[in-house]
């Protein structure tokens, strides 16, 4: 998904969405949510089930202000997010900051964190809209290849949608912040970048007609998905 | 860390521990919970704060069946922690699974997801081993060499110790599962290898001794921390 060019609105100034700690981590425009957002690959989602919070992970999607997520009919965790409010954390770790105290050790990362009340997608053409979003984020450029959702698998999914305007987005970039008084230390201080990378595609051995692996998968392992900013 | 040579417990298998959905996915030996954990780089904490579930990034450590966090004192979400339960998840991105069929696209993954309520470490000599336990997960051998916690900052991190006992473990391996009727498709279907890896380590600029980056930060950019297994 790309950010579209309209003006968006600033992130949301409720308690829970904003950064008590490392105030100045915190950003406040919309386009670094769906920065985060599209550059992340998983999200975690934290659901209250049986009185305590639970969290697992899953794929998502994003089409403007909404974030979809889906699960099987069956799965008791989508169930419970339907019943009250969730959160959902999306992180991208770029480096890991050595300092020359313990306590500065530190990673650079991208965090974005959305609370709300999720809603079922009823509608078939939002639910189909939603599943294509959510595939063509693990797998830009696949959703129009493959077959379709039919009326069982589809019977069988649920979706949800989660509005993004409670939300708040955590960067931490630069350099290790020292003290002073450690600046003198002969440890080695400095950042080791961490970057998720794609390897080299493996075809499925039961391809009927081997063919050449697509431009669509070919182009993401040419770059780095997430580069240190 | 790496796992004791000891055998150790099964996972357990509580309700909200226990698979219900892909159950050929979920793992029961209590080694695979360690793998997982000691593979990973942060974890989502899921805390029930002003009576909804919020999700955090942060970092951690293990010593033998003990999960550590920490945080500031002044910090709302660590103290919210501290006052029922919570859930830790830990997930690796192996591969995406390109698929014939747009519902069986899907990861490769390793997560693990922990539940329990988490204790104060309050004990000096544990607090200590708490911290470095975290710091090492984040930069293995980097303790030894920089400045340990003062006072001051000890006063103000708090440490939690998660046990654990209650923990469920899923891992999706291997090729697309798809429907023999969608074999014949012209789509082109495998898997894309997900890795994270380090770059090359960029000194702080005010290094007043600038010396040759360390063996344990070298050692950590020559093999991917993450294989596709």
């Amino acid at each position: 998904m790309t950010a579209t060019s309209v003006p968006r609105p600033a992130l949301s100034p409720t308690r829970r969405s904003t950064v008590t700690r490392y105030r100045d981590r915190a950003a406040t425009d919309r386009a670094a949510l769906d920065d985060v957002l599209d550059a992340g690959l998983i999200c975690h989602i934290g659901v209250l089930l049986h009185g305590a919070p639970v969290v697992l992970p899953t794929i998502y999607g994003r089409v403007n202000d909404t974030l979809y997520l889906h699960g099987s009919t069956g799965a008791g965790n989508m169930r419970a997010a339907l019943t009250g409010e969730i959160s959902v954390a999306v992180t991208l770790v770029d480096a890991i900051v050595y300092a020359r105290a313990a306590m500065h050790f530190s990673m650079n990362y991208r965090s974005a964190v959305i609370h709300g009340r999720p809603v079922e997608v009823t509608d078939p053409e939002e639910r189909l809209r939603a599943l294509r979003a959510i595939v063509e984020h693990s797998a830009p450029g696949a959703w129009d290849t493959v077959r379709a959702p039919d009326k069982k698998e589809l019977a069988a999914t649920l979706v949800l949608a989660l509005d993004l305007t409670e939300a708040s987005v955590k960067t931490r970039t630069g350099d290790p912040s020292d003290d002073p008084a450690d600046l003198n230390s002969d440890a080695w201080a400095g950042l080791l970048p961490v970057r998720q990378v794609f390897g080299t595609p493996v075809p499925a051995p039961d391809l009927v007609r081997p063919c050449a692996v697509p431009d669509h998968v070919v182009a993401r392992t040419v770059a780095p998905r997430v580069s240190t900013p």
